[in-house]
């Protein structure tokens, strides 16, 4: 049997803006052989997601850094080749942080095993049954708490999260609004997901647009950009709006301090909630979640899409599609 | 009887920066007959607050602009003097929007007859059992969600409302600090009111003395202010940190568009809310919370300070204390 080979890209410099080659090191290193009660999963695809900018940095987050000379952090899908652990017998799928490569040794801390549904892609517990999917659901159920009737608008609409959340939003009844950053994205939104509508933020003068998009006012913004999005939606919020904080993507890549809105005061008069959350919290409840994803998706009410990317080589590619909008739904790396 | 005179401030210009004796414009006319189901006020003491200035700005907020050429608009106490108007008998005290002058011509809206309780001084109706305590005690308890063994920071806690909400915060069990403009208000708030420490902000490094005097970090914070106080606090919130947004003080009298905090982002690592509110939604829960307030200052738990400045004529340059932190407690004009 040929010695197999680790491929890694591992973090060597904090990034400055986009991510770049030099941040990371390409190494080849062979596979190391299990111990007792663990298993080696051949890692098949990695997530790409905007925390991963977050988790590169020096600054402590709701994660620690990623130490520098350490594979870089990732989540993903892999499937289990070798084990010396009952938990995960040879050929389990599971999910977890694989990191970004070929093969992860690991005790099986922090994996999920998937069930064995042969007729649900693969796909599906990256862009659906996976952290996308609960920080959609919780993000807008528990934390929006959107009401049928209301208005709500989402940024970031055409990316893995922002798509569910306003097709979420449609099955409980509200008016949704899309804010995405090419034509054909909000052709997409409106179309095929059924949002009311959507405007292109790179075309149009987004509070102008909103206005007319959302005569009764803005109830709940499920916020994934900030910047001057964030500022032009409060300006048209509601008595007791909700704002859910999932990301803020817009200066994830900043090398200055980035000012908070400039309309904070609006929370004030309008009454209105802003609130952070982060998916971790809800793993808990993920069946909760997931059964509704299930029934929803089975029912045709619900779409996912997922951008694939061929080979770990192209990662770092791949990953800075998030910052400069050239990715339609969930960005994933398929590595075997 | 010689013709009575309502001496008044009419608000003429939209002030920039601090109030100006030339946004105002004084004026003596001749007090009105009342009609049918009126009453005339003679104006006891008006309620100077910090909301005053954005009433005088020509944005909409949560109440309408004051119109140029208007008296301006003041909360305050007066005295039946005459009256057509069984609600409110010759003699009642009244609360409510009094207005920057001697006497109001009301038919009685917006007014509410105060208790007829000699013991209790009419300062107290404008610093404790007024929007001062609702503001104070709906603020932290409702929105703030204080927990027994919990920290919470005050900003603005030498002023009318923030030197309650510590108060309050210590009933209930809190480890509370707060943050205000002088050694003498800090001392005030540590010696007389029972906070565990005083942060003096124009003096200290605010970030380094709240990390000292908040070893577990902070749960709750009470905000009045703004800036850079606000983004020093953003730094040492816990998960799922309360923020209850009351005022921002510090950028009520900007020329130019202030940024929000730059820590926002903190909100999303930090599970955190922000959240902000108006008195006015709470007037139905007066007695709830006057009940406790009593309650607590009857067993000298609960204390109040009242800035009492003589004369209408004083107003504008008595208000703008505020802006400067010139007051502690209270600040009101005595009209008559």
């Amino acid at each position: 049997m040929t010695a197999r080979v680790n491929r890694q890209w591992r973090l060597v410099a904090r990034p400055v803006s986009n991510f770049k080659d030099s941040d990371f090191e390409w190494r080849e290193e062979p596979v190391l052989a299990i111990g007792e009660g663990q298993i080696l999963v051949r890692n098949l695809y990695l997530s790409l997601d905007p925390t991963n900018r977050i988790w590169a940095t020096e600054a402590d987050s709701y994660l620690p850094p990623v130490p520098l000379g350490d594979v870089m952090r990732g989540g993903g899908l892999g499937v289990v080749e070798e084990s010396q652990n009952a938990n995960f017998p040879v050929g389990t799928n599971v999910s977890g942080m694989i990191g970004w490569q070929d093969y992860l040794l690991s005790d099986g801390t922090g994996l999920s095993a998937l069930p064995n549904m042969p007729e649900v892609p693969l796909t599906a517990y990256l862009g659906l049954f996976s952290h996308i999917g609960l920080t959609a659901y919780f993000g807008l159920l528990d934390v929006g708490q959107p009401k049928a009737g209301e208005t709500l608008v989402v940024s970031g609409a055409a990316g893995a999260t922002g798509s569910l959340v306003g097709q979420i939003g449609k099955i409980k009844g509200c008016r949704v609004i899309g804010i995405a950053g090419s034509d054909d994205k909000c052709k997409w939104l409106v179309d095929d997901l059924g949002y009311d509508a959507a405007v292109n933020y790179k075309t149009e003068n987004v509070r102008e647009s909103l206005k007319k998009y959302c005569p009764n006012g803005i109830d709940v913004y499920f916020e994934n950009v900030g910047g001057e999005i964030l500022d032009a939606v409060l300006t048209l919020i509601n008595n007791k709006a909700r704002i859910a904080l999932c990301g803020l993507i817009s200066q994830y890549n900043a090398t200055e301090p980035v000012p908070g809105p400039y309309n904070f005061a609006n929370l004030i008069s309008k009454r209105a909630r802003v609130e952070g959350f982060i998916v971790l919290d809800y793993m808990s409840r993920a069946q909760e979640c997931f059964a509704d994803l299930g029934k929803w998706l089975m029912e045709g009410k619900l779409k996912y899409r997922v951008d694939e990317v061929e080979g770990l080589e192209n990662t770092i590619t791949a990953i800075n599609k998030l910052f400069t909008g050239g990715n339609s739904g969930k960005l994933v790396v398929k590595i075997a």
